[in-house]
């Protein structure tokens, strides 16, 4: 896969697994790129939903090999007067729509660069009004995989729309935070890391009081799920290095009706 | 992928995401011809819907490279009196059932010659009774792959089963079609092309009577979602060349409360 | 796949298809060894469920080419004391937790030894306490499919956990028999094989009497769906060996109201 013959390209959408549109990008990644290896990072973002997307890409993108070309694609502006952009950094190439689905992940990357994707020969030879996916981005992260370099593909530009997130803030001994995601297992995925633990003074087996919607709530910050009693709700630093809520062998997300957005207070 | 160690396999079915035939399909495929990629067009067909398969695949199939073998099982007459065949057209070979599975898909792609599957090395060498998927088709698929030819799977046939699609008729001004599959984002698919406006003299930017079920509604040919307001209901030209009933940003199919099959009277 | 660059490596899990947590898994696999073919077993498994987990696995590993290393993560214990193991067997290596997952399959590709994995070179630098899918498994995986063996992994076991399930029993002319599986097409997959048919001197054409809670069907034993008419219910010994109850063209899991685990009575 780190071949020159052809690169890891993966694929990140809210197409869903019925329609083949994601098999339509892949025939055209392999047409221009026959070597490319073609990683799956999800298809099941929420329809439209750019901040789900980003959070869910921003997850996956460290743990693939330096030189790979994540493509994104929740798009609800496609065909409008929304850019089509490549951003470069120092670890991997991103490619997709300029609405902020790729700037977290391409933070975390080390953000070098972005690009307007304007050179035709980077797309297929007729542009649907409705599907960039297919048309503009599949082909210029194949031509990206295959050798070209992000400059090839048109213009820098430096106002791009920027990350869709929330920052979190902490005063004193409170920290409001945002909840990221909740993933399949129920676990509530807030956008606290371990660098706010330690401002709050908190570590693994302190005690703190949550505040959602209201209603507040005691728990204790653990290390494994296997400290909690069956069906206990905690706190764990997860394997995101983020802060999550979770209810051992239970699902955290439907015991405490917290959806993506809501916002939660942590106080030691 | 395109190398003479082997070439690109596609797999529709209607076997889901749970159970672990379609695995079975690529070990199968793999043993046999270790280098052949294999892309999954979508395993989402419903369950034995022959038409719905067949619309997918005729929209997937065209952006794949020369040469892919197309595999197709959605497959009600399993074990019974219907006949394994392969496919053989212009651009590409097609697997699978004598259902009309593969025939749009085929007939775009050029269609050559017909022959049924008889030759017992091209399958497993036990053959089950409901899996022919695994036992025939992926074998099959696979050899050609690898380099076997369309004929050496069995006799040429002429009375294969013929596409399962009713054809859209005009007559003056107004079309009558049929909807060939309502997308994950709502967006209703007709069996109308550019030709048949144009035998209706509609364009861009006319505006339309559509009657559903006795219902009219009025809307216009746009060329883009981003022409349309938030939530309103308008045709649009799709990226497979079929006029849609697209709503901006929301799902017109829950709008109209349209499913595949329902008949539409398009008039200027 | 089989060249000495990379193999086969196969995943099952129970992350479902929304997450990225099945794509960190590929992205570490191929930063390891990048030649490595990857193929989906399943992600669908209900969470927590091993005995699941473990029929499905042990379904689709058979079919897969020798030298292969199948990934099973359906992990509840994660965390905690639970043991990581590597299972070799004479056609196939499994990795995942020693929770009775791997040993289904295992044992019917002919178990050979099972080494707990302690060596730390096998894993991420950093382990997570909640993901040992990435963060053990599949580096582990990544390096057997990359020529290491499981004896590097760690010491030899002989207390590992069983297999999951319980055994059929024949009494006379009457099997009790279990559940194993409820397929998407509503196929209810029994642990009766053809020797206990033997046994119980049923074939095709028998006429038997099933028990379900209390409730006793009769049915025929049949060689295929068509020798069914159209929503008939009948028994066929199914594609994988096992006795399934079926109906023509309709779901016996909804008619009948089966689910995994449920104890049927078969009677000659």
């Amino acid at each position: 896969m780190a071949d020159p013959a052809g690169s890891l390209i993966t694929l990140l959408t809210d197409f869903g697994s019925v329609d083949p549109y994601v098999a339509e990008m892949k025939a055209v990644i392999l047409g221009i790129c026959p070597h490319a290896g073609i990683v799956d990072v999800t298809h099941g973002v929420d329809k439209y939903d750019v901040g789900m997307g980003a959070f869910l890409l921003a997850e996956a993108a460290p743990f693939f090999p330096d030189g790979t070309v994540h493509v994104g694609v929740v798009d609800p502006g496609v065909g409008g007067t929304r850019r089509p952009v490549v951003i470069e950094t120092r670890r991997a190439i991103f490619v997709g729509p300029d609405n902020g689905l790729l700037v977290p992940a391409a933070e975390s990357s080390g953000l070098l660069e972005v690009h307007e994707i304007t050179n035709r020969s980077m797309m297929l030879p007729e542009i649907s009004s409705t599907f960039h996916g297919r048309d503009i981005f599949a082909p210029t992260a194949a031509h990206l995989a295959c050798g070209e370099h992000p400059e090839d593909c048109g213009s820098k530009i430096t106002d791009y729309v920027r990350s869709p997130y929330r920052k979190s803030t902490v005063e004193g001994r409170t920290a409001v935070c945002e909840v990221l995601h909740v993933d399949g297992f129920g676990n509530i995925v807030t956008n606290l890391t371990r660098s706010h633990l330690n401002r709050l003074h908190l570590t693994e087996g302190s005690k703190v009081t949550l505040t959602i919607r209201g209603r507040r709530l005691k728990m204790r910050i653990t290390g494994t799920f296997a400290d909690l009693r069956e069906e206990e709700i905690g706190l764990i630093l997860g394997s995101h290095g983020f802060l999550e809520i979770v209810c051992r062998e239970a699902n955290a997300g439907k015991r405490l009706r917290i959806k993506r957005g809501t916002i939660v207070r942590v106080s030691g």
